[in-house]
């Protein structure tokens, strides 16, 4: 059996241009970083209306696997098996996990976003330009107070932490500063993961280069010693920092296996940040076809939640469907059944885990769109999984449709696709989970108890206490990005299946002004991820000829 | 008067495919970055043994600016003007000192190499490709040390340090790993600007990707508790750094604003560092045209020396000439000017400041190659000063000659161009200042006493100590990589001119098995350097249509 490195390595690629073109994408808009990836710049005001946007989300991942990624790939290129045109929009992988956990987040067996190694890599450079622009502002920021400290900020209240694309535990809480008068102010600090930066965010969710600037402008980076606010704009470092991003900001086209274009580009991680990718990339997709498939991180809990809560806002469009992926092995998982014994038929734990999946069809529903689960086949499932599984999901009253596309690519998902451009051309209505004008605290609760399942919140004293100050100072008015384990509905990443009667913990609040939303950093989770005791990085390898093994 | 970054922005650049088959590169040979820039992948085993290879450095460098990357450009284009083919090698920019002083480093006036901004910003991705593989590493040492430190690693003897592209000096001494277990080991860290990483001088060294792999398995990372040395190799993640650095070894090609083909890569610091770009951009320069021009970092004392002593041992091949850049401005500072009052003819300064040049003059004469000095025109020049400048270089038996690039381009220097036609087909032999195989004290005593013209070494008890060590390990054979300030023969910066009878301090020696030389650190100079009080980030700007301005 082909690993996904060979049969990336032996696809047979169309040049990018090509791709381009046969989706209206003119020569001038194009910028080609070799034959097979290219940024684009798109006039994206004139989306047609009719065309269709359609979310693919998940239950909660397991050690199991899911597979939302190459399902969400798959189905694109179902489409053209059943002659309509269709486009994705994908995250960019991040390169610590890269080098941690073997895999990637370009898709798998015959459903892969291509060139793999290097969108897996450096791709276009969206994560070291986000990198560069993040630790600029860090060292502007300690330089101004070295050089005079004209805006009086506290060295104890820098909010702007620093950041790196690298699984480092050892960088979570450092000092730094030491060594004297000359070498800057001894302070605590720390590093996030790139994917965590408030500037991912704000490249993520800007409609344009002017909106990217503006958002910049109002990035929060400290305290003055009388707890006045101090933002970029008034550090005067805006234009420098946009223009360390202006390349980052334009979408990265690339193709599948089977040539679907794919606008793979922004990369938040859904438990630590919103988990979307660029809506400039979506509105990309959105333009070039009449199906646009987009997938948000982790869960329906996490990603979902914050694609309908967020980033659809910030497109100005809500998903036509919502397609939450299951399979019978994480499933069971959530059942209670030992990750060694998966292949195994086991009715009752698969029943028993099912209770993840419909608290999640039930979330997604609330909304007011069509949901459709899709069951991706594992070889190890059973028949009679299969249909317990189905049945299950009909009992929910939404369809469940199997797809293969890990070993069939396209062909594996058009069942999938044909029902979803049945439910596509519902005329639903999109019902918000909460009110943009409800208190901070108020769309906390609703989230926690409409989708988490949970019965209450409880805050930290200094969540408290933070709380109490964004109401003086009036940042109510701002979605909330809960930051969440994404094993478990609960802050607790142990407690599978669908707990009930829980509590929420928030330890701390980040405002994300140019972001526009407020962090609720719940439970442990962690910004900065470590590296497991045998990282990926040990088995990768690359011959005298400059073929790469071991990337996956 | 046109700014830089105009000139550039009003370029008409030819696109890169054509700058490429001119000079015999083939389209397979060619990878795209958009159409002005490109990566190459040569043969370069075939390089014609009659192409010559002119090495451009300077005088001490001053606030008053020598203009040694305008020259070398202005000097290449200058060959079309004689009608001979020509082709630069240089350094990329680092971001670094981009966003700090003003001033980047692509050239200026009518001599630079374009697209500018793009040179200055991102480029194709090397440094950051070289700060994550670097931080990776350093990612990987801490991981091991966690889960258990089978290696022994002893934190304390830890030498890899981290970095990043950015004058920060808030992180030259920090404490990492504070948190508690589950955030690794706390001990002492520092991050180095990417420029001097040992990774950037092994990318600049690495004759193809095996080579590169080689020297990246000999990196010392540290020690063990028994004081035994601990390699990448050991570490097991050779293959995983390689990988990551397999498209940043590629040579990139860009072009003057009078379409010469310019080979920017790797960007090593001359101070820090070796201070030569890659001796792969340096040959595939040298199989693309008759002649070679490339540059090595600040004065003669720093980049000439380590390209003559380091770097053209790599390459294989020694310059044919040696051009040394300066100014009037810069010897009137080096007489003792006071920065202001540099417009005003001072032929006493002039006199007393040429001593610096002087020096330089006879230093490079020692290697046994052609010396020629390019008097780098100034509109503050006077005809006398510059006639006074001409008898003064001429007094030490070499030729000096006018050159006003900057105005005119490559018409502004074709008397040199001339002139290093001549010189370039004597037939005189190299001789290197000093013996490999001398002690690694007597190869800094030369050093020392030839080129700085200083009369003494002192180590500290620390460089002491690592130079006993040092033997016992067999690490003598290693070339010496002075890290000294740039501004002065002698290891203080203020001390300018030609001064005698002083002692270089050296504080530190760093080995560097991978890059194969031993770093001395000499009196203060820092390896990540500051922002000043009112940094180049603070002028710059971006418009809604992505029109940059105060890059420069």
């Amino acid at each position: 059996m082909k690993t996904d490195i060979e049969i990336s390595q032996n696809a047979n690629l169309e040049n990018i241009k090509d791709v381009a073109s046969r989706i209206g994408i003119k020569e001038n808009e194009l910028e080609q970083y070799g034959n097979y990836k290219a940024k684009v710049n798109l006039d994206e005001s004139d989306i047609p209306k009719n065309h269709k946007l359609i979310l693919v989300t998940s239950i909660n991942p397991t050690a199991a696997g899911e597979g939302k990624t190459t399902l969400t790939i798959g189905l694109g290129d179902a489409f053209k098996h059943i002659n309509q045109s269709c486009a994705i929009a994908l995250r960019e992988p991040s390169l610590g996990p890269v080098m941690g956990i073997k895999g990637g987040a370009t898709g798998g067996g015959y459903a892969q976003v291509v060139p793999m190694e290097d969108i897996n890599l450096f791709f276009t450079g969206d994560f070291p330009a986000l990198t560069e622009a993040h630790n600029t502002l860090s060292a502007l920021i300690d330089n101004h107070i070295q050089h005079g400290n004209e805006l009086n900020l506290d060295p104890r209240q820098i909010t702007w932490k620093r950041v790196l694309d690298i699984n480092d535990r050892e960088l979570r809480q450092v000092v730094i500063g030491l060594g004297g008068r000359t070498s800057g102010t001894p302070r605590q600090d720390g590093f996030d993961i790139t994917v965590a930066s408030e500037l991912m965010a704000i490249l993520c969710l800007s409609k344009n280069l002017s909106d990217l600037k503006h958002r910049i402008s109002k990035i929060l980076i400290g305290y003055t010693y009388d707890k006045q606010p101090v933002t970029v704009e008034d550090l005067g470092v805006t234009g420098a920092l946009t223009l360390l991003l202006k390349d980052a900001l334009k979408p990265n086209l690339v193709q599948t296996l089977e040539h679907t274009p794919a606008f793979v580009h922004g990369g938040p991680f859904a438990n630590i940040a919103h988990g979307c990718n660029s809506i400039l990339a979506t509105k990309a997709a959105l333009k070039s076809a009449d199906y646009t498939i987009t997938e948000a991180g982790f869960g329906a809990d996490l990603g979902g939640e914050k694609f309908l809560d967020i980033t659809s806002q910030n497109i100005g469009k809500t998903p036509d469907s919502i397609v939450i992926v299951a399979t019978v092995r994480a499933l069971k998982l959530n059942g209670g059944v030992n990750k060694n014994e998966l292949d195994t038929e086991n009715i009752d734990a698969l029943k028993q885990g099912a209770a993840n999946l419909g608290r999640h069809i039930e979330n997604m529903k609330q909304y007011g769109k069509p949901v459709v689960v899709a069951i991706n086949k594992f070889v190890s499932d059973t028949d009679t999984e299969i249909e317990v599984l189905k049945s299950y999901v009909e009992s929910h009253h939404v369809k469940g449709i199997l797809a293969d596309v890990w070993a069939k690519g396209g062909a594996g998902a058009v069942d999938l696709a044909n029902e979803l451009v049945n439910t596509c051309n519902n005329e639903d209505k999109f019902k918000p989970l909460y009110d943009k004008n409800d208190d901070i605290l108020d769309k906390l609760n609703s989230i926690v108890t409409k989708i988490y399942g949970g019965s209450k919140v409880e805050l930290s004293s200094k969540a408290a206490r933070q709380l109490k100050n964004y109401r003086k100072r009036g940042w109510n008015q701002l979605p909330i990005c809960v930051a969440k384990n994404q094993y478990s509905f609960t802050d607790d990443a142990k407690k599978l299946g669908a707990p009930d009667n829980f509590t929420i913990h928030v330890r701390e609040f980040q405002p994300k002004l140019g972001a526009s939303f407020i962090v609720a950093l719940t439970g442990k989770v962690l910004t900065m991820p470590g590296l497991p005791s045998h990282p990926a990085a040990l088995d990768m390898d690359i011959d005298n000829n400059g073929k790469i093994t071991g990337l996956f």
